[in-house]
């Protein structure tokens, strides 16, 4: 992904992090922070802080901090936030159906349009008010209503074939739940949520505990 | 989450991809590999793949590679896929219905064995022949089924008090949906998956690749 970012990503990823905090401050009616108090909020240190939101220009005044208002807005449109996104979710299985009925996404601007699936027992279902439509006609659709983003909750078998179709509608980036690497042109977009990865990453970490804890016997 | 452990997290991240593209192998019937084909189907490059598998011991041998079916049983074990996990469900809403019905999940071992919600119209529904239980059972529950992963998939108002009813029940590992940090003793294990985050990423670099190619025009 570095290849599409200016600046690091891991100060990319840190971004929403920051947004988040911001937003509870906000909530409880913050109106200013310094980076030593945003350092202890979000665990990061105050000079990872200053640093991190240098790369954007300063938001911070010396002896004052930064104006969380102001500081909120500015990276939630570093973040894009400040658009609508529209998107289509592939595959209306277990995966696809919690995306499509996930408000938060609404909410921040990610609009669920169409919602596809190869199964013929699936498709004509309704979903959050849309019905779900064939794979067969996705190409048509995006010609007629322009997408953003396309979101994948096949199982794996079928994801690589369906990125293609994505690629091949003008989709400029993907959301990928299909345990796999995709493999499309580097001018797309891909972010993969591997939640088998995810969870054998605790298992690992469990075992380890485990024999950790048996030494100490 | 170094703490937890001895090798690299970075090391620990990569093993469940080699661990699926091996099964792939298999699946395809092929019996050996280099790494040098490793790094082709993985994106690894020949010698990161040889440092990692050599942190738990060198598996292959040089001039004949690695035994695939070998090399995949050795990473499942080294990732504790080699045993039962028991796992319980906190939030029965649209995330925690896609965990409990994601089957891949059942055959790499991880069980599902109670959901639980604290909404009274939730509790006594049938999810997976499972029976929707109260919040206010969990330590009971837990007391007579021990439980090695709890699954937070509740609003994020309601995850930290649901991860310290997790803790105090003796839980070892959290699985967390919820949009926030948890706050949780050192001694226990915390996997974030936010999507929201992974979401703005996705967000953040089209904003970018739409300014780079106005900028190109």
């Amino acid at each position: 992904m570095e290849r599409f970012s200016s600046i690091s990503m891991a100060v990319v990823r840190r971004l929403p992090k920051y947004h988040r905090y911001l937003g509870d401050l906000l909530n409880n009616d913050v109106r200013r922070v310094s980076s030593q108090e945003l350092s202890k909020i979000t665990g990061f240190t105050a000079s990872q802080i200053r640093q991190d939101l240098n790369c954007f220009g300063g938001f911070g005044q010396q002896g004052y901090g930064y104006n969380v208002d102001e500081l909120y807005n500015e990276i939630g449109k570093i973040l894009g936030l400040d658009r609508l996104y529209r998107t289509i979710i592939m595959g209306a299985g277990n995966v696809g159906r919690a995306i499509a009925n996930y408000t938060f996404f609404d909410k921040s601007g990610f609009k669920v349009i169409g919602i596809f699936d190869s199964n013929p027992q699936v498709v004509g279902n309704s979903i959050k008010d849309m019905t779900v439509m064939p794979f067969s006609s996705v190409e048509s659709f995006v010609q007629e209503n322009p997408v953003d983003i396309g979101v994948i909750c096949t199982p794996r078998e079928q994801s690589q074939s369906v990125a293609e179709a994505l690629v091949r509608c003008g989709v400029k980036a993907i959301w990928n739940f299909a345990p796999t690497d995709l493999k499309v042109p580097d001018s797309v977009i891909v972010e993969n949520v591997h939640l088998s990865e995810s969870l054998f990453t605790i298992s690992y970490l469990l075992k380890e505990h485990e024999e950790l804890e048996k030494k100490k016997k």
